[in-house]
């Protein structure tokens, strides 16, 4: 396998994309890499390590684009960015799959320019981890497209499927629409006409999920357009946040919570863990005729090293091409 | 003060309601009721205390309607439901106030029909009151309209405002628009046509609230579209039973937890109780020709009264006729 990686992107890049580049490389011995970004830094980090020179390549570029640039201006101005030219080598199928911590509006834009949707995708989609009561849920779309049409949340629904058969190994992930009710009929105008078109795809189509439902442990995708997808990934961060805050509040005011507080430090870091979807490895962007993966901006080392271990999965289980399949066979259901 | 309570409305009714109304009777000595249901039912449950009956009048009524009732159907087939005599009485200007705690979707309709809309107010909408980190949150709409328009949420933006203002005691409410991003340029078609709309209103409007930042308390009014307002309203319910939930197992697999928990259950009680809603004395229903606000279906007796206590507020506030001047005002200015 060969991940290509964009050394550049993301808060504390390069220094921690390499780093954790090179403790997947330690781990993962079928695994090679293609990094872009700026050479004489990339090989001053790598040259603190011990590593394999054959299984690390560098594609020397100049230009970063940075989280407040415009995403398509960028994408036009800095055709020598890591992030471009990572998309370059992952269309020329340099790399089975790409992974960047950058700016997420240019990924997205670049990887529906540059790497292209496969045949059929009406629109590709951000599919990130979240954790739930018994495990984890994916959510799809996570913000990639603001205003949806119901074929798209359609198709998120069966890329949302595929994508949890062959990276969780679930036979038949229990897919559930975002609404705002519970029976059939409920919903706004998209979410009703999505219902029924989810109702007739090729998956375990289960039916409408509350807000109070989606980290229930239910269900395994959550389809819904980019707009909610977005606040419900940010509301989850916030209301962690939040809610931690309160507690850590009400401890201080009390001497005897204090007092608790101390043997349950460990207990807090868990649920700290838990909630941080660093350890999710990325969102993935699903649609697309190559894999390419959303670290979060602000990934350290092991945020990049789970993104890498995922990515893995991803590319073993043939992800793209098992959706260009579905894809094709719903298209032919359609015209027949 | 004359308040109507739909006695008969909610998962505890009647029991819970008429002991809340007998709570407020005792606190609040310039406020009546006039309770809608049940005769005998009412009648049993006031007499297990002592109260003034010059300041209950019950109104029987036959019928009930129920949570899995279709609420257009049930508003037309029953016309004898301690809900839809409240709305007439509301109607008729025979209390300051109705509160009810029976199906939301009934109420919605209900109020529209029944009570009608302000002059110039094109949809009602749910106005329900969120904890913060810092106090309370408006958000608005919670579920009314799952499909809105951008001067629907102008709308919203100035009875919200107006809200805070009355009812809170707030100078300048701080009305945030939620979107996808903190740019004035970020959003759905909806939200970037909303976002101008708003600027241009007689609130002091600050721009776009993200979803991790909903309960910073940064904002006292956060407007959105039905459908957006249903799920983060849910949401923060599951994401609240979520992460103690979560936290609680983590308790459990870990003995000296377990003893530290000892120490901090008044904490996780204080924090029980701040995020539950049933505290914040439930939702109005802004934009009507009268005072409707709905309880939780769950509410108990506290609720309720809490609910009493808001709604002394709203009708003190004259929140009704703040909002017909400003939205007539606005009329006028889109006129000219």
């Amino acid at each position: 396998m060969k991940i290509i990686i964009d050394a550049m992107g993301g808060d504390h890049a390069p220094e921690e994309i390499v780093a954790g580049v090179l403790s997947a490389l330690e781990k993962f011995n079928d695994t090679s890499f293609l990094l872009t970004g700026d050479e004489a830094k990339i090989k001053a980090l790598l040259s603190e390590s011990a590593y394999d020179p054959d299984r690390i390549e560098i594609v020397p570029t100049t230009q970063v684009i940075e989280m407040d640039d415009s995403p398509v201006r960028a994408l036009k101005e800095k055709k020598d960015s890591s992030m471009v030219v990572a998309l370059n080598l992952l269309a020329e199928k340099k790399g089975d799959m790409l992974i960047s911590a950058g700016c997420t509006g240019a990924l997205v834009a670049g990887s529906t320019l540059v790497v292209k949707r496969l045949p059929g995708i009406k629109r590709p989609a951000l599919a990130p981890v979240l954790p739930s009561q018994t495990g984890e849920v994916l959510l799809i779309d996570g913000g990639a497209n603001a205003d949806s049409k119901p074929q798209y949340l359609q198709q998120f629904g069966v890329m949302g499927s595929i994508y949890m058969q062959k990276v969780f190994g679930l036979e038949a992930p229990r897919v559930a629409l975002i609404n705002n009710g519970a029976e059939e009929e409920k919903g706004s105008e998209l979410t009703k006409k999505a219902y029924q078109l989810l109702k007739q795809a090729p998956i375990n189509f289960v039916g409408n999920a509350e807000g109070r439902e989606l980290l229930s442990g239910e269900f395994d995708v959550l389809v819904c357009d980019g707009f909610t997808g977005n606040i419900v990934l940010k509301f989850l961060e916030g209301c962690a946040k939040t809610i931690l805050g309160m507690l850590k509040g009400y401890v201080q005011e009390s001497r005897s919570a204090k007092f608790g507080y101390l043997f349950m430090k460990g207990v807090f870091g868990k649920l700290k863990q838990k909630m941080d979807y660093k350890e999710y490895g990325g969102a993935l962007l699903l649609g697309l005729n190559g894999g390419v993966m959303k670290a979060h901006g602000s990934s350290n080392r092991d945020a990049i090293f789970h993104a890498i271990a995922a990515a893995r999965k991803f590319i073993a289980g043939d992800v793209v091409g098992a959706i260009g399949q579905e894809i094709a066979k719903l298209a032919d259901e359609d015209e027949a």
